[in-house]
């Protein structure tokens, strides 16, 4: 077994509620903070957690405006977001061809 | 996206270590915990502690024996815990094929 793509799995990444943003936000443009709650079936609170961690990794970027008087929230991947995501999707996959034999 | 394979990833398995330390496993009958650090580049105090976990949820067995009047302890996955392991590799897979298109 080859422990490389194991050690350098992004745990900023690997957290599984976090890995359902990524992926979630990799297919579209962008997804309002409820879009993202009802999609995921997460609290507010934890979601919150999570949005600030990808946001403070420089993986996602949040905006805040208003639609119809009302505020909107909404985040998108950035550059770095989606390089990184990339690269980790990559280690999923070499980890799994090197288990499925077993 | 559909968020059942994330919802569905089991905690004990994912973090980073545990799912090296599961791997490593299945793909041998028994290693001793020598060999499961020196494979996999943890410290005494973090392999202890992953094993702990694995036990507790009944994925390993870890077996206390001495060899050369020195003591040894091997670790091989039990039944179930090649079940989930199995099961949570199914889950990456679909989680990698619905994320590779974008």
């Amino acid at each position: 077994m080859n422990p490389a793509p194991f050690l350098q799995l992004d745990r900023v990444i690997h957290e599984k509620g976090r890995l359902a943003i990524m992926s979630a936000l990799a297919a579209a443009p962008e997804l309002s903070f409820t879009e993202l709650r009802e999609l995921l079936q997460m609290t507010d609170g934890n979601l919150t957690t999570h949005l600030r961690t990808l946001q403070e990794a420089g993986y996602i970027a949040v905006t805040k405006s208003q639609r119809d008087s009302r505020p909107l929230t909404t985040c998108a991947l950035t550059k770095a977001g989606r390089d990184t995501f990339a690269g980790y999707l990559g280690l999923l996959e070499q980890i799994i061809a090197q288990t499925k034999n077993f």
